[in-house]
């Protein structure tokens, strides 16, 4: 099988080392940037790369895009005409809802697009940040549609185990975004907030405990990416960031009428949920 | 020296395992429960453990209390008498400015009690689950008061740095308490509320990253301890849970708007905040 992985940053470069690592050596690599892909080479996690796909495309049986979502549907665009009947296409987009209506009007009928979003990466850009461990244990969400050919999804959802993550699930578009506003953007929003709220000049670094140090690990972000992820996902991220307002809110409430009850209520809800989490 | 640890949950079966490895051998233990005195004397992380402290106070040449906040000053009601001339005794306590205020009527003039804080601990209590690692490179706060005698503030930290902390910082006692209530206690308020805003009913485990895991991990808490600390620390907590409302409130507006250029300006903030964390 031939794989050309389109955008070699963390998760497209986690991909090669991860492919390569189980054994599949025919993957190729597109990049605009050429260090990255003399990088890619010369760590043999691909066996070429190239600048554009034109040439790599003909051949491909499966097209992993790890590009920035709104580079997608213009990738699409210009591309279209270059893939060989019955390729698989599939993305790693954290949105999906508005992707998909506009990726379904443009791919050919013979081309088989396949939603997929791993929960995994990195806070930091780049290939040198890029590690199979990075996918070791996480989970994936793929997002079917009514044009995806059963036996193609089996086939990516396979590759997905095969190369260290845990589990698939399948959601509708609707459901990933409502879920996805949930545990992965809010809790960007809340960390973004956590260290924004410090006071300046502050020396906190010397008085953290692993609290502090976890929640603010992901306020270092990609902020162009992160951007678009919260604008695309708009109505849903505002609903969850609500629901979040009004449970501080509550926690807060307590704290100024001095009710201890009401917290040990909110805390003993709270160490339920999070032992029950990954059950 | 000979060390009393009283209360040997997590922080203070922590400390006598840290003591062990540091080559403390006259290390003793109190605890109300039997069968934790027993596991700490079976792993020898204790020479001797006994229900009550009396005998042991005697001899005692430091006292570390791994109690609970409201516990420490009846503890000092009911012992006061017990101590030798000289005896160090440091607490462990998360918050300070009330307890210093307390302690300082109670302990007899002879006697040095060094407040100090370990920024370490972990979700579970026991004594099962202590363990040397929790406060490996962690960080320390001590809040010296007017009474300290310097050579006793020299040991205690010395001796802080020898089981493994990485840094021991002096603090006033409302300076600590205000940053505290940043650090530590706000993280766990939104640790609680995230989880707690969580719709009922849904495989949110499922769809994690590790994002929702890091933030989410101490909303499993210990709800006297924590019931106890946030009352004890009213206004500083209300204070920064304001603070951070703004913040999150600043984020929402700008997603609210489509203001892709604020949420960047946000995100820039928040990247160069935490690069800058630890350095």
């Amino acid at each position: 099988m031939n794989i050309v992985i389109v955008g070699l940053g963390v998760i497209g470069g986690s991909f090669a080392k991860a492919l390569k690592k189980a054994g599949y050596e025919n993957v190729f690599g597109v990049d605009v940037d050429l260090e990255t892909l003399k990088k890619a080479e010369k760590a043999k996690i691909i066996k070429k790369g190239c600048t554009t796909g034109k040439e790599l495309f003909k051949k491909a049986d499966l097209i992993i895009l790890s590009i920035y979502p709104r580079l997608v549907v213009d990738f699409l665009n210009n591309n279209k005409n270059f893939f060989k009947k019955g390729t698989i296409i599939t993305d790693t987009t954290g949105i999906k809802e508005t992707l998909i209506n506009d990726v379904l009007q443009i791919i050919p009928d013979d081309i088989d697009f396949i939603f997929g979003h791993p929960m995994a990466g990195r806070e930091k850009k780049g290939i040198d940040f890029a590690s199979e461990q990075v996918f070791n244990g996480a989970n994936y969400i793929i997002t079917p549609t009514g044009r995806n050919n059963i036996k193609n999804l089996e086939l990516v959802e396979n590759l997905i185990l095969e190369i260290g993550f845990k589990r698939v699930k399948k959601l509708t578009s609707q459901k990933h975004d409502e879920i996805i506003a949930f545990t992965s953007q809010l809790p960007h929003v809340m960390a973004v907030a956590l260290i924004n709220s410090d006071e300046e000049g502050r020396d906190t670094g010397k008085f953290i405990g692993d609290s502090y140090r976890d929640l603010t690990r992901i306020a270092n972000m990609n902020e162009d990416l992160w951007s678009e992820l919260f604008l695309g996902n708009r109505d849903n991220l505002l609903k969850v960031i609500e629901n979040f307002e009004s449970e501080v809110n509550l926690v807060k409430e307590a704290i100024f009428n001095n009710d201890k009850n009401k917290l040990i209520e909110y805390f003993k809800k709270s160490s339920i949920r999070r032992e029950a989490l990954e059950k």
